[in-house]
C-alpha cells in the first residue's frame, strides 16, 4: 500500500538501489576509506563548495545530535523551535550528546530573527547555560521554507554574536527545489557552518551526512562519530548511494517528483468544502485539518498521521513514489465524504 | 582485490542482497513495524528460545554498549578483558555511553573464571565503580572460543556475585560452529544475560542485533536505543538480511565456509619454517608471527593486518568469500619466502 | 552592607557557627561515618518520618540533580516550570546530570495539576522522551507557596501516572512556616517521593540535604553521590549544622524572623504610590515593580537584584539577619522618592 | 582520639577556624565576587606566578575530574596510574565528566617517562581513544615525590606529542616542603598546565581550587564548575581558609609538620623487627608491612587502613595535629609486640 504516512515508508529508488548492488563486488577497505567514499566527497564538495568535509553517520538523530556536539560544549545550549524534531522527536537525544535545548516560538515552523535576538540574555552569567548553536530546519517540519533572505540575516546576527548555524537538512534538496536555488547558494554562500544532510527520506535505503562548511570550524568530527557509535564500517553501500543521488542530479529528480505531487494535493484539497488548509505548501508536506469522522475513513486506505490529536491537523507526506492516481483516488474520497 | 584484512571488508553475501532486493516494493511502516521485523524476531525467538527481545542498531559498538547501558548505571563498571574490543576499539563509547571498564588479564582472549574472583574487590565501597556486568568476547578478538563449561562456570559465579553476563558475539555463529554446538546452548541455556548478536561481519550489509534473553531483565531498550541514536527507520532492509540470514540458516553455511578456509590457511602455514602460530585456531581468524621483511611483499598482494607492531603478529582473517584459491596462493608465496 | 539580595549573602548563624566550632575536636571518621552525621540522620527521621534516607551533599544545584538522578534515566524528562531554577539558573546542569527537562507555564512560579496532565503526551512513543518526575519548587521561585491539597492532588495523579514527585526545598522551612504545618505534614504525609533539602539559603555555611522518602524507591544514592564529585570527607562539620539546626528548632526561629520581615517590607510597600506588588508574599520573598530611576538609588544603599530586566520587577529576599531598621530605612527611601 | 587513618580525619586548623570566624559578618556578594575570593586569587598568583587562574571547588574529586574536563573532549583518554586516585577511588567520576582512563604500571606511585612514552599508540586511528592529558600525582598515593627533573621531563614531551600536564596535588604542600623547592618552582616554571591543589587534607574545613597556570588554555571552568555543581554560593568561608593558609605561610608550618611526624614514625619503624617498610618516605605517608596479628591489637588504639588486604601493607597518615607522644605511643606498642 501506498500512503503519506512518511518519506520513511518509501522503499529505496531504483537508482540507488542498483548503485548499491554495482559496488557489491570483491573487498573493499572499511570505515571510510573505500574508492565510493571518495567519489561522494567529491560529489558534496562540487554541490557545496571545495571546503566541504563530509561525515556519514546511519540516521537523522544522529547527524544533527553530532553536528551539534561538534560546535558546543555541555554546558552551552541550542536554540531551536519548539516544534523542530531536536526537541519533539528525539528522546533527548541532544541533550544526551550535545547540551541544553533552549526552545523558542515558531510561525508555521519557522523561529523569526527577532525571537532569536530576545533569547539572547545573560551574556556571560555562569548559571546560565550560553547559546553558543542556532539549528534551523530547512524546510521545517511544517513544510515550510526559510527564504535565502532569511537565512542570511540570521547566520549574519549568529555570526555577530558568536553563535553557529546549524541546519537540520533532512529533507534540503525539496527547499532547493521550492527556492529555485542551489544547496551551497542556500547554505555555503549565507555561511552556514554545518549542515545535516538527509539521505533516508530521500529514497536512500539509510544514511545521512554531517556536512562542515564552515573551514574555520576546529572539530573532531572522526572521533566523535566513532564514539558515538556511527561509524559505518562497510561504509561503500552509504556512499555509493550519496554519490548516485547526487551526482547523476537524482536529487533533482526525486524532491521535483514529491514536491510536485504535494502540489497537486494541495490544490485540490484546497476546493474542498469542510477541509482546512492550515500551513503554506513549500515541500512535499501538506498540512490539513479534516473533519474527525472522515479520518478513520481515510486512514483505511491511505496511511498518514493526525499531527494534533486536539485540532485533527493531519500531516500528509508524498515521496519519490508517490503517484498521481494514488493523490486523486484520495482526494475524491475526501470530496465524496464532503458530498454526504 | 580478497585480502585477509576483515570481515568488514568483504561484499553482502548474495542470498542477503537478494533479501534487500525482494522487500524493496511499496510502503512498510517505520521503525520496527513492518512484517519483516516481525520475522526477524521470530527466527531469533525460534534459536535462542521464546523470551528473546530483538533489538537492531547499525553497528557493532553500538550493540555492546548499548547492551550495557540497559543493566547498569554510570557509577558501576564493566569486567572485560584488556584486549577487548571495548577496551581497544571503541573511542572510548563504553565509558560515554554505559560507565568505567576495569580491564583485566587473559589468554588468548580469554579471562578465566579465577581472574574474574580476584577482580570482585571493595564491595559496597562508595569510592569504588561496583562492578555490574561481566563481558565475554565469543568468539575473542584473538580468535578462540569459551567453551560450554566455561561460559556455564562463568555465568554461575556471576550471577552468585549479581553481576549480569553480556556476550560480545560479533561473529558469534562461528563460535557455534567450532563448539558443534548451538545458539541457544551457548547462550540462553547457560544463563547469559544479554548478546550482542553481530551481523556487518557475516555477511550483512550491516545491521546487529540486541538480544536481551533474561526474562527477568527489567530494561528500557527502545527509548536507551533511541535517545542514543541508533534506532533504523527504514528497519524492513535490515530486519531482511537477519531474517534470510537465520531461517534460511544461511549462517552455518557461511560459518562453516569461513572456518574451514581458516583451518586449511593454519595447516599450512603450520608447517613453513620461520612463521609462528601464536593461537589456537577456533574461528575464522589465524594469528601468525611473519619475518618482518616478508609482510611487505606479502601485503602487496594480499592485505592483511600487523596486529602488533613490535612482534609482527599478524592477522588474517577470512570470510564468506574467502576462496581456496586465494588461500593456497597465499601460503605458496609465505613458502616461497621462507624458501629464499 | 546589609542588603535584600539574597539569602547567600548572609553570614552563618552564630548558633551554627557554634555548631562547627564545638564538633572541632580530635579526630573523626571521614564520609559520613562520623557521630554528627549519625545525630543528624536521627534529626532527619524525627522531623520527616522514620524511612528517611539522608544524603548530604554541598550545594543546591547538586542537591537537585542527584535527586533527579536518583529516579530518572537519561531518556526520561522532568516535567518542571519554566522558572524553576531547574530550568533557568543551573547552566545545564539537570540535562548533564539527569535528562530532558519538559518546561511549563506557572501562575506566580506555581504549575496546576490541569497544567501537568495536558503536559502528559505519547505515552510509550519511544521517539518521545518520557516524563518520569514532577518537580516543584517549595516556596517557589517567586515566593509563592503550594497549599497542602495542591501538593496532595499531584502527588496523587502523579503516582497514579507512575511518575515521582520531587521538592525543591531550598528554602522548605519557610514554606512550613508560612502554612502552618509541620515538615513531616507537608511531604512524607502527602507522599511526595523525594525532598532537596536546603541549608545554605537558612544560614548554614554550607549543606544541602537530599531526603529520600519514598521507602520502595531503590536507589544508588550512595554511589551517585560520590561519582558526581559530591561526597563531602569531612562530613561533621556539615552535619553539625544541620543537627543544631534541625533538633534545637533553630529553622522555626530562622523562618520566622526572615518571613516577618518580607510581610513587614511588603506590607510597608503596598501602601506606597508608585511602586506595584507583583506577587502575593508567601515566604521570604518581595517581588515589586518600582520605577526605573529610583532603583539606581536605592541599590547604592540597599544591594538587590533586578529580577526582570524589561519590566523593573524587582525581588526583595529577607533573611535571618534582617532587621527591623533596616527594613524601614529602605521603605523610608522608597517612600521619600515616591514624593518628589 | 587520634590516629594515622586520614588527614581527612583531622580537625580544622585553629587558624583556619579564625579566618571563618572572622569573616563572618554582615553580607558578602556570593558566587566568588566577594573580596575574599579576590585575596585568595591574589595569593595563589603569588605563589604560582601572576598567570595563575583560580577556580574554588567543594572537594578533591571534583577538583581533579574537572580539571581534566576543562582540557579534553569526552573522546579523549587521561594517562594515569593505575593507582591513581582517579582510577581506584572515584567511582568512575572521571569517565562521567571527562573521558577514558588510560592506566599504566607505576613504581612506589611514580610513573616513568618511558612507561608514558611506550602508551603513545595509535595517533590518529580514529578507533582508539586518543590520549590527550598526562595525571601525575605530587605526592603520589604511595606518599614518593617526583623530582623537579622527572616532572621537566615528562612536561616537555608531553608537550611536545601535544598533550597537557595535570598535577593531582590533594597534598601539594608536602611534596614543596620534601623536594625543598616552591610552587612556582614545582609546577608554573617546569611548565605545568593545570593543579589541582588540595585544601581539605591540609587542615581546611574543606575546599580545594583548580590552578589553570597555561595562559594559551582556553577554557570555559567558570560554567564546567556551574554546571558541575561545584559553585559554592558562600565563597568567602573557602576563600578565607586559603587565603590564610597560603598567605601566612601556614602551608609551610603544617607540612613541615605532619612530614616531619612521618619522618619520626618511618625512622623508628624501620629498626623493629617484623615490619616492612615497603616505600621511601617523602611526604606525610609511611607504608608498612606489619604482621597481621599485630595489626588488631594497633588499630584497637590507633585506627589506620590496611592498604593491600592480601599482603598486609598498611598506610600511616600524620597530619597538622600529629603529636610525637602519639607516634612514640605506637611504636612503643609495635616494638612490644616484636618482642613478644
Amino acid at each position: 500500500m501506498l500512503g503519506f504516512g512518511s518519506d520513511n515508508h518509501s522503499a529505496i529508488h531504483p537508482e540507488l538501489m542498483q548503485a548499491i548492488q554495482k559496488c557489491n563486488v570483491e573487498h573493499a577497505p572499511s570505515y571510510g576509506t573505500d574508492e565510493q567514499t571518495e567519489l561522494a566527497n567529491s560529489a558534496f564538495k562540487k554541490l557545496f563548495g571545495p571546503q566541504t568535509k563530509t561525515y556519514f553517520v546511519f540516521n537523522g538523530t544522529a547527524c544533527n545530535v553530532l553536528a551539534l556536539k561538534s560546535m558546543m560544549k555541555t554546558h552551552e545550549s541550542v536554540l531551536c523551535s519548539t516544534v523542530s524534531h531536536l526537541n519533539m522527536d528525539e528522546c533527548g537525544a541532544p541533550e544526551f550528546f550535545a547540551g541544553k535545548l533552549l526552545t523558542l516560538p515558531h510561525t508555521h515552523g519557522k523561529i523569526s530573527l527577532e525571537t532569536l535576538k530576545s533569547a539572547l540574555i545573560r551574556k556571560g552569567d555562569q548559571h546560565y547555560s550560553q547559546p553558543r548553536v542556532v539549528s534551523l530546519t530547512q524546510p521545517t517540519e511544517l513544510g515550510t521554507c526559510y527564504s535565502l533572505a532569511e537565512i542570511k540575516a540570521i547566520v549574519d546576527w549568529a555570526h555577530s554574536e558568536n553563535l553557529f548555524v546549524h541546519i537540520d537538512g533532512a529533507r534540503l534538496a525539496n527547499a532547493v527545489h521550492y527556492l529555485k536555488t542551489t544547496f551551497k547558494e542556500m547554505t555555503t554562500d549565507l555561511g552556514v557552518d554545518i549542515v545535516s544532510f538527509g539521505g533516508t527520506k530521500n529514497g536512500l535505503m539509510m544514511g545521512e551526512a554531517i556536512l562542515v562548511l564552515n573551514p574555520n570550524l576546529a572539530n573532531d568530527l572522526k572521533y566523535i562519530r566513532k564514539q558515538a557509535a556511527q561509524l559505518p564500517s562497510k561504509t561503500r553501500f552509504i556512499a555509493a548511494q550519496f554519490n548516485t543521488y547526487l551526482s547523476t542530479e537524482l536529487y533533482k529528480k526525486i524532491s521535483a517528483h514529491s514536491c510536485d505531487k504535494a502540489e497537486r494535493l494541495h490544490s485540490k484539497l484546497k476546493d474542498i468544502s469542510g477541509v482546512e488548509l492550515t500551513a503554506p505548501r513549500q515541500s512535499n508536506a501538506v498540512f490539513v485539518k479534516i473533519p474527525q469522522p472522515w479520518i478513520k475513513i481515510l486512514r483505511e486506505n491511505f496511511f498518514f498521521y493526525v499531527w494534533d490529536e486536539t485540532t485533527f491537523e493531519c500531516r500528509l507526506m508524498t515521496t519519490w513514489d508517490t503517484t498521481e492516481n494514488q493523490i486523486d483516488a484520495f482526494t475524491d474520497l475526501v470530496q465524496s465524504l464532503a458530498l454526504k
